[in-house]
């Protein structure tokens, strides 16, 4: 397995259960951490090996290290090894995605975005989900027939129980506590905003091609997805809030190894549903325009991502992400896109119209 | 479709679920609502009908009546019709499943203590259970591989809510109101007594040849079945309380109607999941037993059966029905079955040894 992002939450997570299943890695990747891809390296002993920055090359105990985006591209087109895990956080990671799915690479996707901003140029990638609410969906709808529509599930994220008044005046801190998942900043901020459900439904949208998807707030984060049939029945798929299990799931091709304790129900204190408030999340109001117009995500994307970085270095405020996200789209409107350098093109001329260049 | 039992509550149902589908009755039997069956002929025409009592014959409006176990048997052997709907309640139902076996018609089996009493005799009978619990799990055991465990749900029945002390002193006015489902007297106080979860485990483990089961009391029975993987999952089965879905689910070959409405999970108030308390349901104390032999089934049944007519006749209490099962086995221990015409040996047996015939 290559792995892209390997010193993040989920790429730490995948070296556990690669360790526990022997599974050989070709290859890591990662940004900054210099330190822990060190001990990465000593432990699974890659072929291949990129840094974002050549600046930090001496560092690093390898000789084969490969430097940013086209370091990524060379691992990937020297790399005998067929399969990707990609976890880089952003539209960074959508060209990894595009370069595995141009060589035949399997895909175990944690990079969403590339979904989001791309979805409709990677139709016949080999893409394995590793999101827990996609994970659950592809374990539901192993039988699709007579199946209505797709729920996933949202926790509410940081500001779940706080008032909307209150929300003007939270701070990066404030937001990167997230009551059920340990995560990333970027994902743990865009789960307070709800702009990660919003990217997890047109996310499903592109794994499984249906139009009909909505999300709930299920607080406890341990139903993931639920699948309605056409008789009235609905499934769910209940685990743990812990990213392992859907990590193994993309990674494992059998699933026979216990990676989570069961749910034990007894214990478990009340299930409750909410529906999701468009007054607090306002960007969950995109929904149904996103399904309709799939290649809103690019912009969407980069106003989000540029809304993000501005909060957390103090230059905005939570209630500004979202403001971003609309001034964007009042702007660009359905941007006309058809090839992948659009994709990049509409990203590139989002964030310059956002910071005034 | 050949239905025994029609102008019972599942027979009725599926009566109407028939007609929306066209599906075509060839014969009809039930025991004495001959005013219901009367009318059941006239809207469905079945070429064949069957009563339980001779004296009732001159009122049936039909030139082909059977009569009694005997009638059943005629009708299960000169109708062309290879499926069956048997939805008579008891041990009294046995007969007419081994009948239909031997003929190799499949049966939709509503009639859970043919298993109960005789599931070991029964493999390799075409059987698709008409239980909501056994149809959420068939639907869940599509795939069945690397699944550890299955689990069913319970209301609690009519007492979930009393005190144990106040079990003494009810009546059968008082067991008979279930909170959730509208069933027949019979399942009512098996529910109430919990027997009905114990026969449904040991239902399950025939079907599906599954020992690690258990069942856990949901109040809303909303979710009716839960597999547990090896992985840590677990998925569930949601619909509304209406047998509607498991009658079609059984009697169906298609399931794209529409016959509940969905779940609005947001509508939904909270969810909670309890153990089942062997002190206030003494018969639980014996599930793990009967799943290890099975044959105890027989005793079960026929103890429970003795112990609901004393009950519903005012000639014993409620209490006394878990009394009258735990009697029957301390006098009979695990029985020695190796036919099932020892089946009905031992039912008999364990009637007149509890009448002190």
């Amino acid at each position: 397995m290559i792995v892209f992002g390997s010193t993040g939450s989920i790429g730490v997570n995948a070296l556990k259960l690669a360790a526990l299943k022997n599974i050989k890695i070709s290859a890591l990747a990662c940004g900054e951490n210099i330190k822990l891809l060190n001990q990465q390296i000593q432990a699974f002993k890659p072929q291949f090996v990129a840094i974002k920055n050549a600046k930090d090359k001496h560092l690093v105990k390898h000789d084969k290290v490969f430097i940013g985006q086209t370091g990524l591209e060379e691992i990937l087109q020297n790399c005998q090894d067929d399969f990707l895990l990609n976890a880089i956080v952003g539209f960074a990671g959508l060209k990894s995605t595009i370069k595995a799915k141009e060589l035949g690479k399997k895909i175990a996707l944690a990079n969403k975005e590339s979904l989001v901003v791309a979805g409709n140029f990677l139709k016949g990638a080999k893409i394995i989900p590793v999101d827990s609410e996609h994970s659950a969906l592809n374990f539901l709808l192993q039988d699709k027939q007579n199946i209505k529509k797709l729920y996933i599930t949202a926790s509410g994220g940081a500001f779940r129980k706080s008032k909307i008044k209150d929300l003007k005046n939270v701070t990066p801190k404030d937001a990167l506590k997230h009551p059920n998942w340990a995560m990333g900043a970027k994902i743990t901020i865009d789960s307070a905003t709800m702009v990660n459900k919003l990217f997890e439904i047109i996310e499903a949208y592109h794994l499984y091609d249906f139009k009909d998807i909505d999300a709930l707030i299920e607080p406890k984060s341990i139903i993931h997805a639920m699948c309605e049939f056409r008789n009235g029945a609905t499934t769910a798929y209940f685990s743990k809030a812990d990213m392992k299990l859907a990590i193994s799931e993309a990674i494992f091709s059998t699933h026979e190894t216990q990676i989570l304790d069961p749910i034990d129900f007894v214990k478990l204190s009340s299930l409750k549903f909410y529906e999701i408030s468009t007054r607090k999340y306002p960007v969950f109001k995109l929904k149904d325009w996103l399904l309709k117009e799939p290649h809103l995500g690019v912009i969407i994307n980069a106003a989000n991502e540029v809304g993000v970085e501005n909060f957390l270095n103090y230059k905005g405020s939570f209630l500004d992400i979202s403001k971003t996200i609309f001034k964007a789209l009042d702007h660009f409107g359905v941007p006309k896109i058809s090839s992948i350098e659009e994709v990049f093109e509409y990203d590139d001329k989002t964030r310059k119209y956002l910071k005034g260049v």
